[in-house]
């Protein structure tokens, strides 16, 4: 789905996807600064915990050229009864961030949640530090339900907080 | 490990044990009102999901003649950098909850929590109308750091909160 005034598509990733997403993927991932993910993740459980099958839906963010830019995944918080509040989940290559594709992918992907019928998105675990993500979800809407103390070993900054973020759909 | 002064024992769960425990946490994930579980999780599913390898520990209350009357698993709530604060889950079979069976296992999880080296244990999903085992977790010095508004599905509440529910080891 080519969206005007940008210069990258956003849509669903594919199997094929996944070279241009774990260069930058691994990289976010082994700074150990904004993922709760180990930092020595192997490329075959990256790709197993991000490729998810639906009700997942995963997307990129990709130029004309067909370089992927950024990633993001939605699907639900929670099983059975609490799968009507929406997780999500976002990856922007660090050589493109500051140009907008956070944020187009998270307005990608709400209306996504919203057209997948969800009531609301959460996240459980926004590190406090990550200034950037924090503001953007609260631009976005989304406000701090709790703070989960000490709850993050940033490599440099020690243990900090982990937000959950929340909003309506 | 036997405890005294208590008709069962609570020592960890061997692949024997499911046997015991499948009957009584179907009849609970079934019911819809307290996990958020689907309701038609099959037997395959729900072993995978309770009997977690490491770094997670299960347990199980048995009685003297072999009986298993509840479960509990513990380990990380979340990965790499945030894997220092626990997360467990119970279940005890209804037949026998209001014996104390609850409260031994939640005092010896958090006992092997703190042998772990987990600094803290944080529940996501508490269902708040679920007043005995909220209560439970208050009386054993949890707080709710947050309640998500309406993010659970009750059969005969409607739409209730979840809590974030946490406390230090």
């Amino acid at each position: 789905m080519v969206k005007s005034g940008r210069f990258y598509d956003i849509r669903l990733a594919n199997d094929d996807d996944w070279a241009g997403i774990w260069p930058f993927l691994s990289e976010i991932v082994r700074a150990g600064e904004t993922y709760t993910w180990r930092t020595d993740v192997t490329e075959q459980q990256a790709r197993a915990r991000w490729l998810l099958p639906r009700p997942w839906r995963v997307f990129v963010a990709v130029t004309p050229d067909g370089r992927v830019i950024g990633t993001a995944k939605v699907g639900p918080n929670q099983d059975g009864p609490g799968d009507h509040i929406a997780n999500a989940s976002f990856m922007v290559d660090p050589r493109n961030t500051g140009g907008g594709v956070g944020r187009a992918l998270a307005e990608h992907v709400l209306e996504a949640a919203r057209r997948d019928g969800y009531r609301a998105m959460q996240f459980n675990a926004v590190v406090e530090t990550n200034t950037r993500a924090v503001a953007l979800w609260q631009s976005l809407g989304f406000e701090i339900l709790a703070t989960i103390p000490e709850a993050f070993r940033h490599p440099t900054n020690g243990l900090v907080g982990l937000n959950v973020m929340y909003r309506k759909l």
